[in-house]
Parts: C-alpha cells; structure tokens; sequence
C-alpha cells in the first residue's frame, strides 16, 4: 500500500545543507536511544556556541522518527524534531507536542538540519540546536539529566497533525547532556588496572534485576589511589546495562561471603548489606571518572577491606532471554600515591521521619543546611575542593540542588539538576570544582512530587521513605563525613498542635505516639500544607555535624537557627542566541533523489 | 562645542524606510509625556498583527531622545528606543538598561524604525513594536497600565554606555497602550450635551491639586440616560489635567452648597463628601466613553439628586503659574431611554482591619470573593453584563485581577492590571463584555507592596490603610450594590494565638484590644508572614452581599467556606511573532543629508 513511498523516502543519499558546517571533533557521546538499538544518538557539545550537535542514526527507517526532549520523558509537552514522509517527499521539522501528545509544526524553527545520509547501516541525520532559544514552547537544555523522547513513524502521514502518538512505538532515555568539558589529567607512569566485572552472567529475562558479585583484593593488596575508572560494556548489551557500581565492603569483618546473583535474591548473604562505601560508580551514558591530578580515592592497605560488591543494574523491558554479560568497571590505580586523598561527604538531611511531604503535592521542597557553624569547626583553613556529586532521592525526587552560601549570601551552585530522576543517579563532574571555606554554608534542596500518594511520605530509609542527600566527592578527605540537618522535633510537635486547634483534634499529641502516627492524621487542607512549610522555613534545626554516621563533632548541635540567607542565586534562564540563525520558518524538504519505485 | 554636530543631527529629511508601511488609519490615540510638552506620543493598536505603531514628535531636538516603558516606571531595568547621535552621524536603536540603569544596546532589534521625518513642529520618528518579543530582556506589552519612561538627551554621545541617566531629564507617563477596539454604538437622534467643566479657575502653582466645584441641574430636570462621555481639555493645559470625575450627590439631602476650590480647603463644606456616585470618569490618554447600545446611566428625574461634583486633578510638577483652566467632561444624554439601566457594582475585600498586609513585603496577595450564593440570590436568571471596570486600591497596590469562576473553574478574567498604579484609576471598558449568570463567583486579588512600611498595613478608609476594589459597569442594574469579603474574625484570633505559641505572647488577645493594635504587635518573621497567607488561603470568610453599602441581602453570610477553585487561568505570556521580522542586529544608521554646519 505505501511501500512505494517508503521505498521512495529510503533512497534518500545526501539532502539540506545549511548553516554551518558539522565540527572537525566527531561526537564523542552516544547512547542507545530504545531497547533494541534501532536508534542511536551521539552528540558533541559546544559552549562557545551554546549549542549541542546531535547525529542521530536510523537503523531500519520506515516511514519517520520522532526525537526530542521534555520534562520528565512524557511525550506531551515535548520539543521535537520530526523526520517525516507524506508518501511522496520527506520533511524534516521543528515540532512541539501539547499537553494531550498532539504534535504541531513550531513557528520557530530551532533544530537546523546539517545533513541527511544514507549508509549502509542506516540513516545519519545530523542537525544542531542551541542550549536555549527564545521560544517559550522549546526545551531549555540545561546541566543535570535531560530526559530525550524518541518514536518510529511505520505509515506516510499526510501532516504532522496526523500523528497519534499512542499508536506509536516511543520510549524514553535519560541521558546528562552537558557533559563537562574537563581536559584530562596527568596519570602516573606505574598505572595498574583493575576489571571488577560480571562473571559471564545469563542476565535474567525479566525488566529490572540489580545483579551482586563479590570479589577479593589480592592478599596484602597495599595502599593505593585509584585515579580513574571507566566502564566495561559487553559488546551487543549496550542497551541493557543501565548503571554499575563498585561498593567497598566494611573493615570491621574480617571476612565476607562469596556470592555472584540478585541483590535482592533470597540467598544473598546478611553480611553484603555492609558492602555500602562507593568506590566507583557508572551510569548510562557516562565516561570515564578522573580523579583531579592532586587526589586519588585509598583503597588497600590496613584499614581498609579486601573485598569489593559490583552491583549491576540491567534494564530489560523487552525481556531478552538468554543474552549473557560480563560488563564491570575498570579501575586504574596506582601505588605512588597523590598528594591528597580524595573523600566523600554527605549533605542535605537526616534520615528521620520529622521531615515529611504532604500527598497529592506536585511540587514539595524540603532543605537540609550544613552550617558555618559545622564547617568552621570540622574544615581545614584552607578548605576543601568539591570536584564531583552524586544526588540522591527515593521514589518521589524530581529536583536537587546543592548552593554554596557564604556571609548570608548565596555564591556558587555546587550541582543543580531539575529534571533529577531517582533512576538515573550519576557520579557527575562538576564543570567548575568549588571551594568551600570553614564558615561557608550549604544549602541542598529537594522538590518532591507525591500526587500519587494518599499519605505523609516521611524521611527514612525505605524505599517508600524520602531522602534528599548530595554526596560530594572533594579533596583533602576530612574527618567531616555527615552534614546534614532536620527541623527541631519539639518546633515539629507545636505544629501538630496548631493542626489541632484549626481542626477537630486529629493528631495525638501524647508523648507514646509516633511521628509516623502523627503525619499520618493530619487532615491535608490547605492551611496544615502551608503552615508544615512555614515550618519548615522558620523552626531551629537538629545538626548531624558527624565525623561517622554515629559520632558527632563537640559542640552544642540542637536548637540551632536556620541559616540566614539574604540575597539568593537566580535560576539559569535561557540566552537568547546573540544573532539569531535565521532558520526557515517551515519545515525543510529533505531533498530525494531518484523517483517512485 | 557640539553645536555643529546638533546642526547635522537636526537636517536630517527622510530616513530609513524598512519594513511595513505605516498603516492606512493613523493615530487615534495621543498623550504628551514630559510636563512641557516637548515630546508628544501618539499611536495606534493592531490587535491583527499584535504589534503597536508609535510615532514620538520631538519638538526641541537636542542630541537625542530616550523612550520606553518599564514595569512601574523607573529607569532602571527599562526596555527603550534610544535615537541618539555621536556628533557625525545619528542611530536608532532598540536598547536596555539593567538595574543600575546603565543602558546596553539589545541583541535583537524588536523595535523596528519606519520613517523619521523633520517638519517644523519637529521631528517626527515612526517605529513599530509587537507585543511581545522573544528577548527576555523586552517589556510585553500588556492590557492595563503601561509605565512610559523618556529622557532627553542634550549632548552627543560617543556610544550608549556614555549615557547616566541620573544626569538626563527623564521622566514617566502611565497610560493604557492597548485600547480595546470597540465599534462606537449608534447613539440615539435626540442626543443632548451637557459639559460639567471647572468655571475658568486659575490651576494653583503646587504639584498636585484636586479641585473640586458643584453644579446644578436644572429645575425639573426629567430622567435620563447618559449614553456617552468625552474630556474637554483646555488648550495648552494637556500636560496638567491628570484625571476628572463626575460624582453625583446623595438624593437624601435637598441641598447641597456651591463650592469652586481645593478639594482639600478647609473651607469646603463638610456636607459634600456625600456626593460619591460616580457619573463619569476620565484619565489621561483615554478617549471618549461610550455605554452599550442596551443600556444607559440614569440620572435626573425623582430619587435622583440635582447636584453633581466635578473633581479635576491638576498634576503640575514644575509648578507652573498663572494657568487658567476650563477642562471638564461633556455628558451626552437622552431622554429616550434605552431598554437597560446600566449600575455599577462593588467587588472585592469589605473595609476591615482583619485583612491585613505584614511590613517590608515585596508582594503580598490579598483577595476578595462575591460567592456563588450571593450571584444566585442577586442576579437575574439571564445574568447581567459587564461592560467596563475601575480598579481601586489604596498607596501600596500595584497588581489588580478579576476572575470570574463557574463550577469552581475559572474561565474568564473580567479585568487585570499587572502594572496597576493609585496614580492611574481610569474607567476602562472592556475589550470583551463578561456575562455574569446566578451562581458564578467572582474572584478579585490585589497584589501590594510594603517594602517601604515598618508595620502591618490594614484594611480601612485612611490613605495609609488598603482597598481591594473592582468597581464594575454592568446591566441591566440589580438590587447588589456590593460583593464583598473578609476573613472570619475569630479564626483571624485563633492566627493570633499562634503566632503567641511560637513566639514569646507578643499579641494581646483580650477582648479590648483592637485588630489594627494586635497586627502591630505581630512579631514579623518568615512563619507569621507565611501563616497569615496561609491562613487567608483556608479561613471561612464573612461574605457582604448587600442592597446597598448597609443592607444584607437575607441569607446566612457569616462563616461562608472560601470558594474551591479546582482549575485556574493561566497568566498571558508573549506571543513570539510568529515569523519575526528579521531586524537589524545593531542599530540602524539614520541618513543624514547635508554637511556639516
């Protein structure tokens, strides 16, 4: 019926180009775009220009791929591109999607296509954006997680109209974008390597598995910094090993279990739950780690545990059986040890349940301090460099920022991402390392969504709890491994009791009752929401100014006053491109070459 | 010194033609902008194109001109045109300043310059500009009040960063840019005129005069409707007559004394501040007010009082002297009254210290409700329609918005002033009429600014206390006179109570103790502040559904829930042009014939 028309639209060889030319540096990011790896995107990132080049491969065009980018992976109100054939020509165009997943061409035409060519592996369009353009309805690219679209077009369309988007094979990928643009370090002469990697797993056919294996340092295995590591992907499983990390084990025991299968397998031995100190960590997307040429991350040596847990996450929505891996991470270590250990610190709040988010809130912030009061007495005068973050939230995290405050002002964001995805916790280079200075504060804020939730989510541990955590990676390594903060549980009581005196005594406010209890009772109206935040924003903290999870640094760390912040940062708004490429105002004819069948 | 380069500026004829041309209709609307008269503004509004021609007479040419508008007319953070020479040639060119003032020329070229014409009244620049631009740098030009700003520059420039603004004469003008495009209604074939106009006085030589004079009807004046109205403005006094009102008096006294003086003399009669009904209203830049072709406002005949007072405001900031003035308005009526008496109706919050605006807020939201129990009650079945509206608030308003709610969805807005100054309380008429049916709420919010106040700003009648006011010009006339609310009174207390439990019993909550004496005890921290809002986002409220300014409708209007509103309006945002007019990307050169001197 329309195989005349794809055929036509296949022998496509060399179309539109405009603009400037594509860069002399290839594209040095890729990433699968759907399961089966039909669509592959590679991208090279200018900041010069503030734009990104993006070459998206088609490995089996039929009629048209829908690619772009929106808040969270929806396919509604998203920016596309649109690659497209009504049968007869083809049309490449920028395209935005409204709120119902209707798809129209914009009025501004941001996406400019570089070029269009056939190979034998498949279709390469290669075509350029800005981070920004001054279009209200366009996508504004920006540090953190993006969260790309894609679709396959099997039917010529008449318009873009046409298009159904629920008829259509789509999906999403979350994938950092803007990658930093960090030259790399030195590396010592004597450089060892480490592969920590899956023993020739069968990954199991279902969607989600978290696979475990234990490995042992070699006996008398010495002090050493590891100063980079990259990922090991099993050739033909790249869309499947979604992110791994190498956890080192308690030195407490002398001793842990062998085990190679499910984390959450019932035969995984008690003891690997004290396998929890990152080493490494690798996800979807990402390159290789490097250490700053100052600091290496210890490892070996007395003090310090001679087994490693890699934990590999496979993501398998189509259920591939029978497929076997042996991905991991590659550690690059070395015994000449840099000048500084590198260490890792954890901000934003305490694991308690007097932090809480109302249900059914689409937007909910929570913030955790570390005070100057704790950096003045636990930092070295002449400070710490943050040179990498990892974000952290459960199930309803949607946003994280952590922002370095000093005298009262806000200063310098340390990482922000706002379109955080608890499934997709990166460890990121930051762009820019920052110093923090012993009085220096830092402020580190979650927004959460829990529209779907019909009570209170607390913070705690479990996976329906709530957290809100950055863990920094810096140099030098301090003693200063915890600070975090919660809102004072006696502030927290005279909030339970206002809910009572606006409402028909609800909450018990008896001492045997808990905090869960309590949340759990409020009646959700308006003005208990916004009183809770009020709260939030007013009440003296409880400081966790730890030098381990349980032991505090001296001082007087309950009651505290909030840090006082007297002029804030303001978001990252888009840059209006200076001269404005001229784009074409309609969609471009992808110009095809030979005729009908 | 630079003579010879403000003689070339001044030759040139005929400059730069680029673009549309200018439209067929020229320019119905004009206002000068300085007290002077020196720049005089005239423009006209193409709702087609969403874009506004400008053309700005310059009588006095010097080295340049300065023209723009800003959110509340400061100079600061203001998007301009900038004509200016550098003593060789002369340029155009769409600029900023940021928020020190320091003016930068913009990146994309929004205004674009039709023609600039020398003729002996002066030079004469044609330019025109869309609504809104992409450039987050641009002001979007907005229904409601525009804050124009110019400044005059007297000496060659060598570039736009040379200008200091606080050196310039510079000044505001506020105005409505976007006049609503209504077709004038066919008036009736007996029309008679009737000019309610200040009798020859001498404008005092002080910057702000009121002034008031009372005239009479005739004996026997019969009922009619007045079906228009228009300004007259003496000749030469444009740039003093700032505002006039026609109020008519109370038909409860038989007489009233003549008064022709300040309206704040010690010598006026006590007894004429019983004639606030207003008749008639004008203010700079608007034209003439026309009624719907249905509906008329009655006066004369029985019930109806023979005394009316003109309020003409005299704005006179260089203190001119010796001016004599006949300004006033010209009533056009008809004894052939038409089949709808037209009313005015009050919105918003009642007078009461119980809604309350804290200290040093840079905008804080207070709104009143007209309930959907009181539309039933009140409103005909086939609902009344709203023709035109005054938005009315105390020193610290500065936004203004009407919305009107069916079924707890908001669906239309009825009048909104983002830009909404005191100095500026135009009667405006709509540019679409909103039928309001039994049933639908109506929802007015004013947004203030205390920053400059140290204590808690109440509701009240004083100049120093707050309104929240829509007065809305509707028909056919009803019974309500007044739909208003507050805050219950004793859920304000129990606000009271816990803002004691948090802090140390600052308030006094006994009996004898005033609202405004417990607000100014209210100690003014981030929890206060966000409770008091939180607590009028969910207190019932005390609804005025009243006949007149004393009699309640019957019904039960204590303790009332606040309207739930599930789905609400969302804020106007720019258009971007939907193909931009490419523009120059620098300023445009303006040919000047002729050599030097």
């Amino acid at each position: 019926m329309y195989g005349t028309a794809v055929a036509v639209f296949l022998v496509i060889l060399v179309a539109a180009l405009q603009g400037s030319a594509p860069p002399e540096n290839p594209f040095p990011y890729r990433i699968p775009l759907d399961p089966e790896g039909t669509l592959e995107l590679s991208w090279n990132v200018s900041y010069a220009q503030e734009a990104i080049h993006f070459q998206l491969l088609v490995r089996d065009l039929r009629a048209g791929v829908l690619f772009g980018m929106s808040d969270r992976g929806q396919l509604e109100n998203a920016d596309l591109v649109v690659l497209w054939t009504d049968g007869d020509r083809a049309y490449f165009g920028d395209a935005w999607s409204d709120q119902k997943g209707q798809i129209h061409l914009d009025s501004q035409q941001d996406y400019q296509l570089l070029r269009a060519q056939k190979t034998p592996e498949g279709l390469y369009l290669l075509f350029k954006r800005s981070f920004g353009t001054c279009d209200p309805k366009d996508y504004f690219i920006e540090d953190g997680t993006v969260h790309l679209v894609y679709g396959i077009l099997e039917q010529p369309i008449p318009s873009l109209e046409a298009i159904n988007t629920s008829g259509l094979q789509t999906g999403l990928q979350r994938v950092q974008l803007l990658k930093p643009n960090i030259s790399v370090p030195v590396l010592p002469d004597d450089l060892s390597t480490m592969e920590v990697r899956s023993p020739d797993i069968l990954i199991p056919g279902q969607e989600t598995t978290y696979w475990c294996y234990i490995i042992e340092l070699p006996a008398g295995f010495s002090r050493h910094h590891i100063v980079m590591y990259e990922p090991i992907v099993t050739t033909g499983n790249e869309a499947l090993v979604h992110h791994m990390e190498v956890f080192q084990c308690a030195a407490e025991f002398e001793s842990f279990p062998r085990f190679n299968g499910p984390c959450d397998s019932k035969m995984k031995p008690e003891r690997l739950n004290y396998c929890r100190h990152v080493l490494a960590a690798w996800a979807l997307g990402a390159k290789a780690f490097y250490y700053p040429e100052e600091a290496g991350l210890a490892f070996g040596g007395p003090g310090s545990s001679r087994f490693l847990r890699l934990e590999v996450h496979y993501h398998n929505p189509l259920k591939i059986q029978g497929r076997r891996d042996s991905s991991g991470i590659r550690l690059y270590y070395t015994s000449s040890l840099r000048r500084f250990d590198a260490g890792i610190m954890e901000l934003g709040l305490v694991y308690t349940p007097v932090m809480a988010i109302p249900p059914r809130e689409p937007t909910f912030v929570l913030t955790g301090y570390c005070t100057d009061k704790c950096t003045q007495l636990a930092l070295p005068p002449s400070g710490i460099h943050i040179f990498a973050s990892q974000l952290h939230t459960h199930l309803t995290g949607r946003k994280v920022v952590t922002v370095l405050a000093r005298g009262g002002r806000e200063k310098e964001v340390v990482n922000r991402d706002n379109h955080y995805s608890p499934h997709f916790q990166e460890i990121r280079m930051l762009k820019k390392v920052v110093s923090v200075h012993p009085g220096d504060v830092l402020i580190t804020s979650c927004t959460y969504n829990t529209e779907d939730r019909e009570l209170a989510t607390v913070g705690g541990f479990g996976i329906l709890e709530e957290m809100c955590v950055n863990y920094v990676h810096y140099y030098p390594q301090t003693q200063l491994e915890l600070c975090k903060s919660a809102v004072d549980p006696g502030f927290l009581q005279k909030y339970f009791h206002i809910v009572n005196r606006f409402n028909s005594e609800d909450v018990c406010t008896c001492p045997q009752t808990s905090v869960l209890q309590q949340f759990a009772s409020v009646p959700w109206n308006s003005f208990n929401r916004d009183m809770l935040k009020a709260l939030y924003g007013f009440a003296p903290i409880s400081m966790h100014c730890n030098k381990s999870s349980a032991v505090r640094f001296q001082g007087e760390w309950d009651l505290q006053p909030l840090p006082e912040i007297i002029s804030t940062l303001e978001e990252p708004t888009p840059q209006c491109p200076a001269s404005r490429a001229q784009g074409p105002s309609g969609p471009t004819v992808v110009s095809i070459g030979g005729g009908r069948g």
